[in-house]
């Protein structure tokens, strides 16, 4: 993956310099590609940049390949990994590239999160709801509900600061208190500045073939073992209880049977942290927590890296950064360096990691298991 | 599919149309539907709309399913019947619905042009080259280089409109003179007003799943058996010869193997006849005629409903239109009626057909051939 952050390059450049990087660290030629995928929400409306995986072949030197773009808004990434794996699983390809970008840092804060917004129903996006402002609605009922500290969102945003700091290609690599989070400006109360992920550019990148192939190249390759998407309501107001996140419920429950895992198996998991009242409610719907228990994981130290569950190892979104489309990409690289013990001073010790992967508030989610072979 | 042409919808609206219009001639229940895939280039630069594939599957009760939108710019509509065949091939699921859907008009003809040359490389489009222009140079240098008289292109529209006449759901039901043609504003010297696909809205959708699945629901399928794609160069003037399409004989040559065909066994063929030239230059590197003589099949009478290879029965998108995303699966759509002798005006006999998709100028291409079982 590309260093997060701001960067002074195109998608274009981003998908580039991850697909090359991915390349050669696989050993790969880029004449053994068949099918390359690009994850991508938004390259038209951020900048006027179309046909992008088109461009990635060209740009690799791997024209003649098939070449798609997948969007499924913030969970474009993971939808590629689900694509990927589909093209490998059906027999059309066996070696697919998948290349997750996004560039937004050019454009303002109310620009980018007017692009984000556009993937909400009209019905509450003309009300004026956009995603940050269902989370705060969303938090503040979660501690109503739950009698839960607002401190325990804090620790969830100072933890994966703290795993940010030691991850090279991270946003942000700092460490942030607690205090200083619940000092932070006000966004969408009871969330404040700190809550939020930021707007950032980045690019990371996979390769999928089957195993057998896989082993002509290297030893140090994962397994998917399980992989699986779902969708919720797409208008979230029409949702029993916001705070169940149901999208997140299907597609893992899905992607646990095709591994034939449990919650109890999972050593690590990259979850999406784009506010930190997520990381929360996905702990509860992929069985990590039971409903209402899920805030006490943090402050408990569960899901740190010396903890019984690591989450988000690498800084997850909150402070590694959220590049749309690169992000569930970014979270099963994480995952990969983890399991062949190349995550350095983030190393845990895993043989079996789970990336969630959440579009809109939880609209639509991939759910992915990898696996040492 | 809807009928294509001004619509006063939305893309929502349209993909619900043509989804629900599916659902109903197949007799499937919209809770059977395991994954939904919308094609679409631009409904975020045509109207601010993104997250249209989680929109589909609220509005026809399908929340749950795994959701995603396709974009492979005008041939999304191909790639989508690629990633639909793929999520049933790899077992991922056993009922796939998919939509191609665009709503344009709304915008100016030079808006609508801008968002379309957003796919184009950077170096070409900074220099004014649009589609449209690529295809007057291309469709100048093949009538030189072999002594092709201008009005075989004409003969092409000519036909186009005549299938169109008999389409209920084409924008234009009317014929077409060669001298009006030849007669009409020159838009990119040689090729005139009437070489090119109007600006349009509309939806079409297919269902895909396994042949024993089918078979509980209908008599009156088609199968896929060969789909493919691959890409060309994405700069244009990088090519050896603009007038030999490789990503369509790349994307032609994998389909025909897996299926067991040869291009004399295909019966009735959709093109993507974005403008005229192309329908020549397809029917050359689809292998239906040699190097050089694609322009002689429309004058000869060849292409024509009662020749020996009907082409765009459906009017192509001359006549019957190009909603972006749509027109991949509406070629599809075309060939599914003819294969079960559901055409009305419009029916020949036919077994074995051949789809054509194309993006930019021949930079990404899917090929698809359905048969009877």
């Amino acid at each position: 993956m590309t260093r997060f952050g701001e960067r002074d390059d195109w998608v274009r450049d981003l998908l580039a310099e991850a697909g090359d990087a991915c390349l050669r660290d696989a050993g790969v030629p880029s004449d053994a590609v068949k099918h390359v995928y690009v994850s991508n929400m938004a390259s038209g409306e951020f900048e006027g940049q179309t046909g992008v995986s088109n461009m990635l072949a060209h740009d690799l030197g791997m024209v003649g390949a098939y070449t798609q773009r997948v969007d499924q808004t913030s969970a474009s990434g993971g939808a590629g990994i689900y694509a990927a794996w589909q093209s490998v699983a059906s027999g059309a390809s066996d070696m697919t590239l998948l290349v997750g970008g996004e560039k937004m840092t050019h454009r303002t804060t109310g620009e980018a999160t007017d692009v984000i917004a556009s993937l909400t129903h009209p019905v509450e996006y003309k009300h004026g709801v956009t995603l940050p402002s269902f989370a705060g609605l969303t938090a503040r009922l979660y501690l109503d509900e739950y009698d839960a500290p607002r401190e325990s969102l804090a620790a969830v945003a100072a933890k994966n600061h703290r795993n940010g700091v030691d991850n090279p290609h991270a946003q942000f690599r700092k460490e942030v208190s607690e205090q200083e989070i619940l000092d932070s400006p006000i966004v969408a109360d009871p969330l404040r500045l700190y809550d939020f992920c930021p707007i950032t550019d980045g690019s990371a990148a996979l390769l999928f073939c089957p195993e057998s192939v896989a082993r002509e190249y290297t030893d140090d390759y994962t397994v998917v073992s399980g992989v699986a998407g779902a969708s919720d309501t797409h208008v979230v107001h029409e949702r029993d209880d916001p705070t169940t996140m149901k999208g997140v419920a299907d597609s893992a429950d899905a992607a646990f049977e095709m591994a034939g895992r449990r919650p109890d198996d999972v050593d690590v998991a990259e979850l999406h942290d784009m506010f930190t009242i997520l990381e929360v409610l996905q702990l509860e719907a992929l069985g990590f927590a039971e409903e209402g228990e899920g805030w006490r994981l943090a402050p408990d130290g569960v899901t740190e890296r010396d903890g019984r569950l690591p989450v988000n190892t690498s800084g997850g979104l909150k402070s590694k950064g959220h590049p749309l489309g690169a992000s569930g990409v970014a979270q099963a690289y994480e995952l990969h360096r983890q399991l062949t013990d190349d995550a350095g001073d983030r190393q845990v010790d895993a043989a079996v990691g789970l990336a969630c992967n959440v579009g809109g508030f939880g609209n639509c989610v991939t759910t992915t298991i990898l696996e040492t072979p």
